[in-house]
């Protein structure tokens, strides 16, 4: 049991995330402290079937707390992570401040669980269109280092918050009553429309949702020089991030083979009915923890055999972002860290 | 002056459109028959500021008709093609029927118009997804070869017709009224959904719809060993298709080349403002002439300088079916073919 686990963020669409996982997996501890800006303060979440209110976030908040996970925002990282660190908390953070730094693991239990031993406090958890790519690829790597992935991503709403989503849901209402659309937390219009990932753009011409995707991939998988050529998009979707993944391996190796590896990976579901023409939805996968994968087949514009295709969708709240936080705290426990 | 002018499924989402931009660039014709199935027979249409009354589409329609647009479908293009073939007339057919047929020319003007002084009685319009790439691609490919594409795309729903349009409205209506979601156009929810486009898959794992961007790009082109990796992704969004396309050419090329080339390319329209995070996005493409091309990157995962990244958008109904066909008129016309 957690002596002490404290959620910072507890009132955005990750932090609720958070709370409903706890339940969901039955994850005990003693005290439990929801922690929001001043906004947040006062609201009431249930977890494990008590209601708690959330209390303002300070640099008080930390006494006695073992455990504390962040979602809350780059900004709010770096301002309260060491000072949870100070206070002997561990922090698993969902935000992107420290999942470059050499000092902190950036980790997918199902992929590299041992670098959790290296923490000096911060535990980072990945981006989620990170996640989903890497959950599909990793069992694959594996057994057949990848050298090439070529990614486009359909983003949800979710991945900007709970205000993007409901942002979504409003916009497309005044749409489909003609009334005017001013976008306010997306840049461009949401209802109907897509548009590229709206972080900022490197002197490379990729934004920094593509980078992450590089950078972090190439962490995690301890693959330096793994070669990947992003493009992200957001789309229309509520909350299940998909993904169109071309690869190249060393080796040839057919959908079979891959198939095979796919459906014994833990935290990967195949959905590949090519009679039912079903294949992952977000539809489908909002609300699962496994990342869905299927549209597996040999890539026709690689003669060489080396070439697959596949399509992914995953909860970019769940496994995208509470889920494999919460899977890192459990790891946490196990190993006593 | 065009004489006789038919309109095969005027009642249709494209048949609609046809009308529409003959109105908008002023096509003048001594007579024009609206011709759709009994079940939209009688419905009127308004072109160049006339309205007409649309008759039911039978095998005597195409008597002293010179041109035909057919926007029906393939079983229709299929019967009534040979028979206004046999009645003098000259059909340019939106549907895959004949797409493929080595006697039928493909045509996209910008690209191939030459191929048009071949046709015997049948000029194909190609694919909406195709013209979208073939457009973007075309004019780097001329100046140096293309090799390799990989693609996915992220496809609107009126590609699959009116009724599919009218799904995607009234499915996502229902949906935020949490009133339950009942597909019948699309096999899969659309609303805040997206879907592996839902036509047969072959033995290879491709669908038809991935078939098409293969083949009829490599006939277009005249480059039979094109290599194309196509995903294609149906969205929820209401009439533009837009492209993630990965490029690997012949020679090394790069971003500033690519950027002057499209932005001297006739149907073409560069939308790559990195400052203001502003690229090609359906709402922006919707009801405009030319593909929206942007998104213009050195692909980081070939460092040989040979690979491009590119993000499209183009109205499906437009220059990915209506304004096509009519650009095959057009140029049938001055070719007094």
């Amino acid at each position: 049991m957690i002596r002490h686990v404290a959620i910072v963020g507890a009132t955005g669409a990750v932090g609720r995330e958070v709370c409903t996982i706890f339940e969901e997996r039955g994850l005990r501890f003693e005290r439990i402290s929801l922690l929001a800006s001043s906004r947040g303060a006062g609201t009431r979440i249930s977890v494990n079937g008590h209601a708690y209110t959330v209390q303002e976030l300070s640099e008080r908040s930390f006494e006695g707390v073992d455990y504390a996970i962040f979602s809350a925002g780059s900004e709010r990282s770096k301002q309260f992570a060491p000072i949870a660190n100070k206070a002997g908390s561990v922090v698993i953070d969902n935000s992107s401040a420290f999942r470059m730094d050499p000092d902190t693991p950036l980790v997918i239990p199902e992929i590299n669980p041992e670098d959790v031993k290296q923490h000096r406090g911060i535990i980072a958890n990945p981006n989620c269109s990170t996640i989903i790519m890497a959950m599909a690829v990793w069992p694959l790597h594996r057994a057949n280092p990848v050298r090439r992935i070529v990614v486009s991503t359909y983003q949800s709403a979710s991945g900007a918050g709970a205000a993007a989503m409901e942002e979504l849901r409003t916009q497309t209402a005044d749409h489909l009553a003609g009334r005017k659309v001013i976008p306010q937390v997306f840049p461009h219009p949401i209802a109907f429309n897509l548009f590229s990932h709206n972080t900022p753009i490197g002197p490379d011409g990729y934004n920094t949702e593509e980078k992450k995707m590089l950078e972090e991939t190439r962490k995690i998988f301890h693959a330096p020089s793994i070669a990947i050529a992003p493009t992200c998009i957001r789309v229309p979707v509520l909350r299940a991030h998909s993904e169109s993944i071309n690869l190249t391996f060393e080796q040839p190796i057919t959908p079979r083979e891959v198939r095979l590896i796919l459906s014994e990976a833990p935290g990967v579901t195949v959905v590949d009915d090519v009679k039912a023409n079903r294949f992952p939805m977000p539809v489908d996968a909002s609300g699962k923890d496994n990342v869905f994968v299927g549209r597996i087949r040999q890539d026709i514009s690689q003669p060489d055999g080396r070439g697959i295709e596949l399509f992914a969708s995953g909860d970019q709240l769940r496994k995208g972002a509470a889920l494999n936080a919460i899977q890192i705290l459990e790891l946490l426990q196990e190993l006593a860290l």
